[in-house]
């Protein structure tokens, strides 16, 4: 394995294919089994899917990945590597790590609990028995702080697991933003819940056809510049994005018939992270750098094109007649203005994924403090129930009337995902900075979006963001686009403004 | 790996369940790339079926695999196995000894070469360019002749290429074979030629819906028993059925808009494969037992389903009602006796996929004979365009234009698959000697078939064929479902007495 340096590359570079091609394998396997697969297959399946898994924790834990690593780690030799190897060696080595430092037979316990745990919370949220859920959430939660204790920590417990999610974000720096945050989102969704100016969004309730859902959403997708040739629109439970391997990049919706928004909206989302995985530097196939720098910055091109560019009146000045076209029965009568009205209905509400761009970040923000009290030991798992009713009534107003539309809603937990519910919050904020950067690099921003030029939006992200996957760290990567840190007050300045004007507070 | 004998043979499940699942991800790569998998992901997705593909070779020849199968050829050890570990034991050993007896160098050489040859083939198709190929077959042939000899053989060196796909099957036995379908199907063919009462067929050409076709392929298919919880129909270039993994059997087809029988009768060809897939005894899964005996007998299922049944006039008395329901202008007034002379139609053509059940057997007996030759070095590849076109005038009374429509219309030869064609044909015996049981067990099959009771007779073919998958041969299932060996009089007398009628011979 270890010979001279050129050899030495050689081989390292066609372990980590070989990691990359079993994972083509199995994302394609998860893919299927999302948008089609025959029922019976399922179990069956799914012992593939261990196997693959199992395969690939053994090739990137290899005693073999440990000695590349240590020996491309040697300033020596580190020093010879060109930036795209030296990147990988760090990826290879935090996966290494993150693995590695768990007994093994600690992390098999762990891996069967999660497992079943989903299935658990899933017939708990059915039943609305938190009880039912409780203490498997309670011996997930013991896990990461034991894996905690042994991955380290600097200033704060929780710090370890975001950066799992956003490279480099800290407990420090996100109380910070969310203080701020709260400090002017919850007064304004006060203000939007007092006002008498609600748009009207029942005329989505009526019948819209899916295939003509799915005819629209396919205009909307080639005119953001999506590349229908490196990937395919499939429907599915939940939307979803996912990277087979390079030149496929493939995206889902749910159509509801009577729900027209629900698949519009998520296909722009989708699209926008599509995006992003399509137009990565081809130069990083091959290696672990060939995605997303961070759940984050994904989510914020996936925010961008769903919020900024889609929930915007100058981009439905440009569709709107082309929407009309297919649904003419359903828009007979209603103006642009009570459309653009309709897609901006902001109201406080109890779960999440239905949650409109404003009120998202506050369901973002009861997550995130529940999720570092629970790692920092500050409440107990028993009380959470309470303690999630008692944030939504003091952020948005409305107290759930069970767990199943509360606590109990999302999967994330059920998995041990602790840390990743900031990422959602973090792009809307990257989104509304992204956006800033845009304005200053195009003044006719608005025109050229009436006009509908997306092309040239998508082209500018490219080169700025996409390409450069994941070799720049998230916070490199907004400095070089946006000037400066991480700064929610875009966030906060987009929505005042778009909803000062659409309420008329 | 070799300990006691229990923890040996877990050992050595393990092993071929491994193989298995690599088959499972490997089945759904090919699949997914011929259902709608991106253009652009095609040159990296080959290589990861490359890489999935070496990694199963060498599983499948690995030193462990050779120790596992002299422990269990041992008369004490193999004593002790049940029926399915010992079959399963000799299908790896013959896996096993088909890869081990050719040098590592020279099977990488020749799967280069027949990789190269199958693009080369293409163009050489497109430009009607016989000499392009021409060196391609040459070294294919020689690497095959080779190839025979360091697998030894007994009779005839086609036997041992043959029994590849059709265990037990000989040069003699086909010999005999051939011999008296040539005897009685040319005369059958030249007599239907001359014969004035050819049915009208015109009727297909008009336009049909595609996703019309598709609803009552479907339907068809429901009728058939085919199980859609454990499977799916999707469209790809060529149809083709895949058993992807338990609970998982795929089929595709083809949809013109302006030939209407074409999709129609390769769902009910595939699917007939498909029941095949479907019902293969539980037990036999994560084994390499858990598929069809062989491809005649595969073949011999989707023909029965596709002839005997789907081009029956009772099977029509059934289901035409139902078809000029969704095609109410196209069929109108098309009796349901001139639909079924339509789909009957006979007609001496120059392409095998093309061709009618009749004159199917002599494409095939062309074929064979070329082989046959071939291998046995009666003939040099430089002779094949006009050894091909005497044959054909010969045997359909046809003679091609060109190569493009004659020796170069098949993909087999250009990926070594000699031994293949043949199945093709015992298909066709089989599904009539089958056919002559399945009477003899249902006096009343007609009124079964008129009352739409397929279902009864996917029970039967479920209980004596499918279910014993490849534990059983082709020889002992075709004895044990109907009293005798292979015997190609039935299929004589099913077409003469088929055609007699409907061309009023």
């Amino acid at each position: 394995m270890i010979g001279d340096f050129d050899t030495t590359i050689k081989g390292f570079n066609e372990l980590i294919k070989k990691i990359k091609y079993y994972n083509e394998a199995l994302t394609l396997l998860f893919w299927d089994l999302r948008t089609g697969a025959p029922k019976k297959c399922v179990g069956g399946r799914s012992e593939v899917i261990g196997m693959l898994s199992a395969e690939i924790f053994g090739l990137s834990t290899s005693e073999e990945m440990g000695e590349y690593l240590d020996y491309f780690e040697k300033e020596e030799n580190n020093a010879g590597l060109d930036a795209v190897l030296k990147a990988t060696v760090k990826e290879c080595r935090k996966e290494y790590d993150k693995c590695k430092k768990i007994p093994p037979e600690m992390y098999k316990e762990y891996v069967i609990l999660t497992s079943e745990s989903e299935s658990v919370w899933e017939e708990a949220k059915k039943k609305d028995d938190f009880q039912l859920f409780r203490p498997y959430l309670e011996r997930i939660v013991k896990y990461n702080l034991e894996f905690v204790e042994l991955w380290g920590y600097k200033d704060n417990k929780y710090d370890t697991l975001l950066d799992f999610y956003e490279p480099g974000m800290t407990v420090e720096k996100l109380d910070r933003i969310f203080a701020q945050l709260k400090e002017r989102i919850v007064p304004l969704v006060a203000k939007i819940s007092r006002s008498e100016n609600a748009p009207d969004s029942t005329i989505f309730t009526k019948y819209f056809d899916p295939r003509q859902q799915e005819a629209f959403g396919l205009y909307i997708l080639e005119k953001m510049g999506y590349d229908f040739e490196a990937g395919r629109l499939d429907e599915s439970e939940h939307p979803f994005t996912t990277e087979i391997g390079p030149g496929d990049v493939r995206i889902t919706t749910h159509y509801y018939p009577n729900l027209f928004s629900s698949a519009l909206f998520s296909s722009i989302h989708e699209g926008g992270h599509a995006l992003y995985e399509q137009n990565i530097d081809p130069e990083l196939r091959g290696t672990p750098l060939h995605t997303g720098t961070s759940m984050g910055v994904h989510e914020s091109q996936s925010r961008f094109w769903e919020n900024m560019i889609g929930r915007s009146y100058t981009f439905w000045k440009c569709h709107y007649e082309e929407l009309r076209k297919i649904f003419p029965e359903q828009f007979e009568g209603v103006s642009l203005e009570a459309f653009y009205r309709a897609i901006n209905k902001v109201e406080p509400s109890l779960i999440r994924v239905e949650a409109d761009e404003v009120t998202y970040n506050l369901h973002v923000m009861v997550r995130y403090e529940i999720e570092k009290a629970l790692i920092n030991q500050e409440i107990q798992v028993a009380d959470l129930p309470e303690i999630w009713n008692a944030k939504m009534q003091a952020y948005l107003g409305v107290v759930p009337p069970n767990n199943q539309k509360g606590v109990l809603q999302d999967v994330h937990w059920s998995g041990g995902a602790f840390g990743y519910f900031p990422s959602y919050t973090l792009g809307n904020i990257y989104a509304a900075q992204i956006e800033n950067a845009i304005r200053k690099e195009f003044p006719d921003l608005d025109e050229m979006i009436c006009r509908g030029e997306l092309l040239r939006i998508k082209a500018w992200l490219g080169d700025k963001i996409h390409r450069h996957g994941k070799l720049l760290q998230p916070a490199e990567i907004m400095k070089s686009v946006t000037g400066e840190e991480i700064n929610p007050q875009y966030l906060i300045d987009y929505l005042e403004n778009k909803y000062k004007e659409i309420y008329a507070l």
